[in-house]
Formats: C-alpha cells, structure tokens, sequence
C-alpha cells in the first residue's frame, strides 16, 4: 500500500492585496492536480496563527466554484496576519509549536505568501523542521503591494495597484482640469510606500506628455525640499492652469522628519491625524493661495480588484501554481519568481531563487527611475513599470456590485489538546 | 432660401461627473441630426464664462470620433465654471451681455448642462432674452452627483458615484475583515454630500446581509451622536470583529456644527485641514482604542469613469438627446427628466417639467430610507438606489489605462471687440 502524501499548510501574511486569492487559487487548484504527492491543502485561519492556534481550514470543503472565485476576490479570502515570528533563538516555542501542529496533520509543505519578512519565515521554518526531525518543504509565495522583494521583476499585488492609482490620478486630473478656470486649481492624492516610491511612480504613468497628469510626484527617496516643490507647484498652474500632485505616505524632509508628522495638535494637544496629502494641500493653500481638494486612497488602493491589472492576476496565479509545483519536484526553501524577457511585449516566465537569498534584503527605486529635479519619473522606469498594469480583469458583477466571495471558513476539530498563546 | 438655422450653445456647470460628457455627447449628436432645424452647436469654454468672454468652441470642428469618446470620458471636457449669475436685479448686465454673444452667432438654443442653480440661470435666460426681443430656446440638461434636483427619479452623474463608492467601500470591507485580528479594526471612508446623504446611503449597498461592510453610515441628515455612534462602533467590533463606515463629509452635531470644522489647529494656530474621515477614525481611537485606517474619495469618486453606472451612462446620453428632441420641437424653458415605470426590472422613460418647477427646490432623501436608529438605509431605500448602479460601461484602455479625450478647444475668431469682465 503506497505511503499516505503529506498534506499542505497555505498561509496569507501580511497586508493584503487585490491578486493575493490569485495566488492562494493557484495553489489550491494547482495541488488538487498532483493528489499522489499532496493530500489536503489546509488554510491557516488569519495567517501563521492559524498554524499556531491550530485553526486551519480544509479548503477541500469549500466548493470548486468558491476556490475559483479566490481568483477575482481582493483582500485575504482565509484571513492575513500581521504578525512576525521572531528570531529562533528569542522564540523557540513559535517554531518549535509549528511543527508539533504540522506533525499533528501530517503537514509535508509549507506555502507562505506574503513579503519579505514572511520568506524569511518560510526560510526558519525549513532549518527547523529538518533540525527537529521533521522535515517540511518550504515554499514562499511572493506578495506584496510595495514591490520591494528582491529577485523577482516584480511583485503579485504591486500591479494592480499601480494600474488604480495611474488611473485614478488620471481621472482626477481630467476633473481638475475642467474646474480650474473658476474652481481647484491644486489636487493632492496620496498613495502608499512608506519606504518606497514603487506606487508613486505608477502614478506618473498617467502622463503622456507634458503638461498632463500628474504634474508633480513626491517620493520618499527623494526628501521634500519646500520651497523648491512650492516653486514648481506655482509653475504649473501658471503654465498649464493646474497642478495634480501624488505623493508618497512616506515623504520626509532632508533631516528624516515625515511631514505626515508635521507637529499639528488639536484643542487638547492631541497629535494631527495623519494624511500627508492635507499637510501638501494645506502648505500650497498657506503659501500661493490655490484652492485645492486633496484624497487618501488608503485601502482602497490595494483592495481595488474591480480594476485589476491582468498581468498582476496572471502572476500572482502563476506563483501559486509554480510554488506547488516546485514543491512536488522536492525544491525547498525557495521562492518562485517573474523573470522578464522583454519589455515590449512584456514577455515574462516562471524563475526561482533561494529563500536564503531573498529574506531581508529589500529592492529599493534606482535613483535613475526619477527624474533629476526629483518630481517625475523617466523613461526608463516608465519602460519597467508599462507593462505591469496591461490588460483588465474584471470580475464578474451582481446587482451592480463586485461578486466576490465569501469562504465558509468552517475551522478543522483540532487534533491536539494544548492551547498556545500568541 | 430657406432661413439659416439657428445655432445652439451648449455649457456644463458646476461640479463634473462621470458622465456629464455623456450628455454632451448626446447633445451634439443629436442635434447634428435636425440639420434643418440646428446649425452648430457651439460650446462654452469653460461653462457659462465661455459666452459671457465670447470663447466660444465650434464642436463641429471636433471629428466625429472625438465627439463620439466624450460618451466615456469623464468630467467636463469643454470646462466647468463654478460660476452662478446674479439675480436679474443685481447683475442685469451679464445677462445682457449673454444675449448680445447669442445674437452676433445666431444662437437660437441655449443647453444648460448643472445642477439646481444651473436651470435656474437658464429659466431667467429664457425670460431674459423674451424680454431683449431675442427669444432663445431654453432647456436644461440636468446633472449633479449629489442627486438633489427635484422631479426627476434622479440625476446623471450620481448613479457612477453611486457605484463606485458601494464596490469601494465593499473592497475596502473584504481588506479589513481579513486582517482584523491582528491589525486595522475600524475603516472610515468619507465621500461626499455636504447637505444630503444620498452617496453615504449609496454606500449601504455593498451591505447584503448583517455584518457585511459597511456597518455604519453617518448621514448628514441625522445629527451626529458621539455616545451613541461610539457604543454603535464597539458593537460591531465585538460582533463581527471589525467595524466599516461610510461617512458624509457634511455631518454635523445636533448644535449644527460640522465635523470635519473640528476646532483642530496646526503650530500655527491655522484652522485644521478638513476631512471628517480623520476626525471620525481618531475618535474611536481615543475613545476605543482600536487600530484604524481612513480613506477619503475626493475627485476619485466623481472621476470614476472606469466603473460607471451602465444605467447612469445611458440616462446622461438620453438627457442631452432628449433636450434637443425638446428644443426642435419648440418646447422652452423646460428641463428632460427620468421617469421610474418599475424598480425591478427598472424601466424608466423620458419626461419633462418647467424649469420654473426645478429652480431653487432641493430634494432631501426621505427619513425613511434610513433605518430608526440612523446608522443604515432601509429596504425602501436599497429598492430605489439599487437600479441606479446597474451595469456596467468601461471605457476602451490603451497601454493599460482608460484612454479618455482630449479635445482640440480651438476657440472662435471673435465677432465682438466687446470685453466683459466677469
């Protein structure tokens, strides 16, 4: 009688993002197709602390049409989690209670999507599994809005993004541009990217040419210099009878300070709420007088399927499935990647790096990417960043809305008897 | 010979839409179909501003195919103005000053594309010109996204915002379910309405079933209960382990004072940044401590053409078509409307009403289309928005992105050497 296949553990870590189902589907339908190596795919319920709390999901009792709805549902379908295992040695009992569990449900591999912190996870969790005799094959599955995994052309989540803001900034400024004469002169709309301008940029694919927007791009590699930006802001409008601004989260001035913090108190000395794009706004009110309207896209930026990029879906489906199969030729502790061929057509395929490689290092813009008065972005990084929001995806809709789905999410009767606190 | 037709002059005013070119689209092509009757149509360079300063576009230079596009190309593709004529009394001038530009261009058919103020301007219009001997053809083609004009089952423009916010804020609610347990609890979403809630209420449609996102929404009209909301929020925390809410910029407290006018004040001492979403989420943290996010739509959600309403495109078209079917039939001083025959399946149908009827009457949302407790539309009124959103009408995309028109604007040679100053 042949030797019953390990099951798999999948889990979503980390911020969500509009293809992470993508990639969950790819997995689970992937693993379905090779039942002689892979039994069940369990789900860790909110991330690792499904795996830790041993409330997992057997994705086997969710329908067939619900595991491919993952496909066009945004956000995490089995729940994410913000949460960093520590270092092995400050946090033994975290790894060491992961493979009493994995044991427990006779796990055999481990697929963990999400960015950099979580592949290097996915990395501990492979040294550990073989140092206490129960080896697991660990394959990370990349994620992540940001864009700032290493090796990879570009990162599942990162494209659908880009396509929302460009297209958004786009729209508003068609809105900005037809009230200016008599109205808002200055838009601010103020994407993510604490540490990165990836989604920045992305907005500046809205402009074809000059004169069209956005105007002005703030990045956080590049510290806000005032009096240079409100220059260029008066420029604009004087030139092109407005100014669409967007602008990272994440901007800071020469000296580190994040003008999100920039020292507003409320009647009772409260800090400001944050929201740098109301700081630019005001700042351009304050010193030119402009009238203005300003946006946060916040959440809805990376929870925005109904605008996916079809490059992003394929990708992020592509991940998960590649992760499997890496998984079942043995490969362990590695990551599938996207490896570019060309850029027009943007011609791509199925990579690999070790997770050894990938685990904290994190792929910052190239200085090149950004124009040298630091507000645009250059053809170059327009030749990187095209292709990665080509094509539409759309969902299927019902009474008007997005159709997307809901897991029953039904958690498994727990094998084990000892509880373990996060 | 048969006498020269007359010329029309067509305007948009006020804030844009998604879909406010969509009537311009079915302005001008439908007037190029009563040859006999219409001979150019001329459009306002930047609203009414473009006949009072004689800048007046000759659509029939714009190619067939550019005229087609504004079909699906958001806000207002010859200029807005923000720009409202005094009363006849305090301002007779301009008015006069209107009817000397549609004499020296043999404009016979004047098409106000706005809101309230804009059909009132165009009521006086018709009066004005009767009384200067030049009588002109006065219809209004109605437009707002904050769904307040009476008469009509409702406006052009609203049902796109209306769409978008729903599917927003229903994406943002699948984010924050899933990463609720370890991270954001508490959503905000501000969109607009500062006087009535009808896009905060467009908002519930993403709620299906209870404890779906969104499970709060602050109207405007329900003055703002700090207690009670705050006792509201920590319910739904509890219960379904997040708490989603759609807010209307314009809440208020029972005393009349606006939220987002909060009393905050930078170093400075300035006046806060404006935004309710910021002051409603840093509420519930003080108060509740609960982790949060806030999102605010601004322009986004105007500008929305990529997920307009289908229903809302073809209601904005038969609007402008349907003006001109008036006008060439002599009707003046009346504006088309939409008629509701039936909720589900919706049909509606072309009507008319006076602008005398429309001009300065505001329609509120009914008390009951909120729930008791204030928090939430009731089934009366899911039954009335819900038509409003269906369908859906995405532009064509190139490299990735919605591609939208341009128009060349080439103003007129000017027939006056008249300034006016406006």
């Amino acid at each position: 009688m042949a030797a019953r296949p390990k099951n798999a553990f999948y889990a979503q870590s980390g911020g969500v993002t509009a293809v992470i189902n993508a990639s969950a589907c790819g997995v689970i339908e992937t693993a379905r197709k090779y039942p002689e190596q892979i039994g069940t795919v369990y789900a860790g319920l909110n991330g690792i602390l499904g795996a830790l709390q041993e409330n997992l999901i057997d994705t086997g009792k969710e329908s067939v049409e619900a595991i491919s709805a993952l496909r066009h549902t945004p956000s995490g379908a089995f729940g994410s989690a913000r949460y960093k295992l520590k270092g092995l040695e400050q946090n033994r009992a975290e790894y060491e209670r992961l493979i009493e569990v994995f044991r427990a449900w006779n796990i055999g591999y481990f697929f963990y999507n999400g960015g950099g912190d979580s592949q290097d996870t996915a990395h501990k969790v492979s040294q550990i599994g073989a140092e206490l005799g129960y080896p697991v094959i660990c394959v990370g599955v990349p994620k992540t809005i940001d864009n700032d995994l290493p090796h990879t052309d570009c990162c599942p989540g990162f494209g659908s993004v880009a396509k929302y803001v460009a297209t958004s900034i786009r729209e508003a400024g068609f809105d900005v541009a037809s009230m200016a004469a008599t109205s808002t002169k200055v838009f601010v709309l103020e994407v993510m990217g604490r540490h990165a301008g990836w989604i920045t940029a992305a907005c500046g694919l809205a402009t074809e040419k000059t004169g069209q927007a956005p105007h002005i791009l703030l990045f956080p590699e590049i510290p806000f210099d005032e009096a240079k930006f409100l220059a260029r802001v008066d420029e604009c409008v004087k030139t092109y009878g407005n100014c669409v601004i967007g602008v990272s989260e994440g901007i800071h001035t020469a000296d580190g300070k994040f003008l999100a913090d920039s020292g507003l108190r409320d009647a009772f000395g409260h800090a400001q709420l944050g929201g740098v794009a109301p700081v630019i706004a005001n700042l351009v009110k304050q010193r030119l007088g402009y009238k203005y309207h300003w946006a946060v896209a916040d959440y809805l930026q990376r929870a925005a399927r109904h605008l996916a990029s079809a490059t992003d879906v394929k990708q992020a489906y592509a991940m998960g499935k590649a992760a499997v199969e890496l998984a079942v030729k043995g490969h362990n502790a590695v990551m599938p990647t996207i490896v570019r061929v060309s850029d027009a057509p943007y011609k791509w395929k199925v990579g690999k790096v070790a997770l050894a490689e990938v685990a904290n290092v994190e792929r910052k813009m190239p200085r090149d990417f950004i124009t040298d008065d630091g507000f645009h972005i250059t053809a170059k990084c327009r030749r990187y960043l095209a292709p990665l929001i080509e094509g539409e995806d759309y969902p299927p809709y019902r009474n008007g809305l997005p159709d997307y789905v809901r897991l029953k999410l039904k958690p498994v009767k727990r094998k084990l008897n000892t509880e373990f606190k996060v």
